[in-house]
């Protein structure tokens, strides 16, 4: 008896688990936490200037932003990083306005080694400005045009391996070379890494949260199809917009049987969002899940003392408190508020404290979650077949223009 | 022969029209473009102070800030505005570091005057810095504690009228008076309102553009739920927040049947976010509708002069242009390429320049098109009940920590 089929099914966890194995000789972001970074160290110790510009857009900058905003308000980096991830003119000359040229780094990243973006703002920067070895390094693929021009100018480059994916190479040099110089340890940062990699592939505590959580969303798909972050500190702000592209740009596919796949990132901020989207959450369509963030322990001095003047407001109550307590009932409030709804998955992710480690272990479990997600999906998580056809018609109109 | 029916239909064109016409007498926002403020010019003139501080969540805030972000640029304001609009202690903390006491005036904003993140700022405020009569500002509905507040203390107050909800408010004094202090020209800004609401009206020009859309958006609500923004400048960046909450807070309600109603806002920013969202939008579910803004006119003197250094690269036909012209094709390129998917519903809105009348047009073109959607769905556009829940539990929580 012979039986043929033409469906697919969702695979049993094990099966994804083999696969995301597999992947590993393929997929190079997963032996990013163990590599060799001695030279990034050290390289990075050689940098005076203080102000280090990163020229990069999308997974050339988001990872090392989110990384930076995460880290900054509570550590006191000596350098400061400033993020050309634009080409508008508003905000470029805005941003080197804040820097003198003795004070200034232009660490320019690009994987291709000819992404518009980043090579037009390295043009106009050189235009007004010398940008050498002196002032520069550059992070991008083997044998680019980008690696050329560096070659040519003897600037110092470091390479993005081929198997690393732009929105995956937050742990490549394309995040570590910037945060490295201003001062973040980066040991830490791949120790939290390490820590996620090994726990989920040893089926420990990690392997369990993210391929159940990865299996509910994609057998719910159909019904929720909206996958909220709400972060509960402005420190999450950049790390929102990381999962974001992390999100939109690995699930967005047609899978192996054609069909559009694509679960859509919605990333927002309390209690600023409170006012803003939560009524949606709450008695719009139930076509949304929600992951809420906070903070255990932020550094707070921000104390709201007993004053007469205020006793009349109804939120009295608010009096011997500080911000961060009142943030993090915030989000307790707003959590516990969508749980007896009943039908809004939600769930909630503490983080202890706000720190290398922390960051590292938060990041590399949602590349884990994306890559069990897109396993589940049956689809590509890695590459982005569809925005080539806007570069296209860019390319087509830029060289239309110059006739 | 009786004939009853329990469900309801999408009604016609006519009769959403005769509903608006109706709610004018209810529905506030309408009459703004037509108030007198000759009172706010007169008393904005009086304010000394360079760093005005805006204290406000939500609608008190997002309003004012989509403009002053959208002029700012350009425009060389001689005040500052500098939004508290959060509780988070790093961001208030580093906000109020940017100016010295004698500079900073501070406008307190909250309709009910009891919203609990502006009076928890305002009382940390207080507990170091003076506020009073000569340095704040307060806008707040008729007889609230925060009138009272201002009263006792006799600090100027303005009024926001009740039947004027928060998030259709910035044409009221909580966006007109912090935007007319730092010298935004707020005749131009209802001008461009008016313009808008007697072409509308008058079932002109924007009459259709904005009730076909709305019929077009609630037909297809079920196929096409989530609407995207994608808006070519970063002089958008808080037009877009802005969106997101008119959009979210007031069409995700349950309709007159008792059904969940929705539909999602989603902001992006170009060309960054072809980076990173635009994978989902080409080759995920197709359940996204996409609206593109652009400047023509953008003052842009970054000129990408020719530099032999660059000639390998392959878009040298940078050279010879300026960002502005630059991210211009970029959105042209990328609503051409989604075009050429067909189903993926999508139209391009042209901003004439940078200016208050063109922003004031935009922002009322969207709370007429926001007033439509919400009647063809046939919900309260104007309420919030979804959010009351967790305000509850919070102040419950607040409760006990004093306990």
């Amino acid at each position: 008896m012979k039986y043929e089929r033409n469906f697919y099914q969702i695979k049993k966890n094990d099966e994804i688990f083999n696969l995301l194995i597999k992947e590993k000789s393929s997929v190079g972001y997963y032996k990013l936490p163990f590599q060799d970074i001695s030279k990034i160290k050290e390289y990075s110790k050689t940098i005076k200037q203080k102000n280090i510009y990163v020229i990069g857009i999308g997974g050339s900058s988001l990872g090392s932003k989110a990384i930076y905003t995460f880290l900054n308000s509570t550590n006191a980096f000596t350098k400061k990083l400033l993020f050309l991830d634009t080409i508008d003119p508003l905000k470029i000359n805005q941003l080197l306005s804040l820097s003198n040229e003795k004070n200034a780094h232009y660490v320019v990243i690009s994987k291709s080694g000819n992404t518009i973006e980043p090579l037009s703002i390295l043009q106009y920067l050189s235009s007004f400005r010398v940008v050498n070895e002196s002032n520069c390094t550059i992070v991008t693929g083997k044998n680019t045009r980008l690696f050329d021009y560096a070659r040519n100018k003897k600037i110092n480059t470091f390479i993005i391996d081929d198997d690393i994916g732009g929105r995956f190479s937050v742990f490549s040099p394309a995040g570590l070379i910037p945060l490295s110089i201003i001062g973040v340890n980066i040991d830490s940062l791949l120790d939290g890494c390490i820590e996620v990699h090994n726990s989920f592939f040893n089926k420990e505590y990690y392997y369990d949260h993210i391929i159940n959580k990865a299996r509910f969303l994609v057998e719910n798909k159909s019904r929720f199809s909206n996958n909220i972050i709400f972060s509960y500190s402005s420190v999450f702000q950049d790390f929102n917009k990381w999962y974001v592209q992390i999100w939109a740009e690995s699930l967005g596919k047609k899978n192996t049987n054609g069909t559009r796949q694509g679960l859509t990132p919605i990333a927002l901020l309390g209690p600023d969002d409170q006012h803003s989207f939560l009524q949606l959450i709450v008695d719009g369509v139930r076509d949304k899940t929600v992951t809420f963030f906070k903070i255990k322990n932020l550094k707070d001095s921000s104390f709201i003392p007993k004053n007469s003047e205020f006793k009349f407001f109804e939120p009295d109550f608010l009096q011997g408190k500080n911000f961060n307590e009142l943030i993090n009932l915030q989000a307790d409030a707003t959590y516990e508020s969508i749980m007896q709804e009943k039908d809004i998955p939600c769930d909630i992710i503490t983080i202890s404290s706000v720190d290398e480690k922390c960051i590292g272990m938060l990041m590399y479990r949602f590349q884990l979650l994306v890559s069990c997600v897109g396993a589940f999906l049956q689809i590509n998580t890695y590459d982005q077949p569809g925005v080539e056809l806007g570069k296209k018609l860019l390319k087509a109109k830029l060289g239309k223009i110059n006739d």
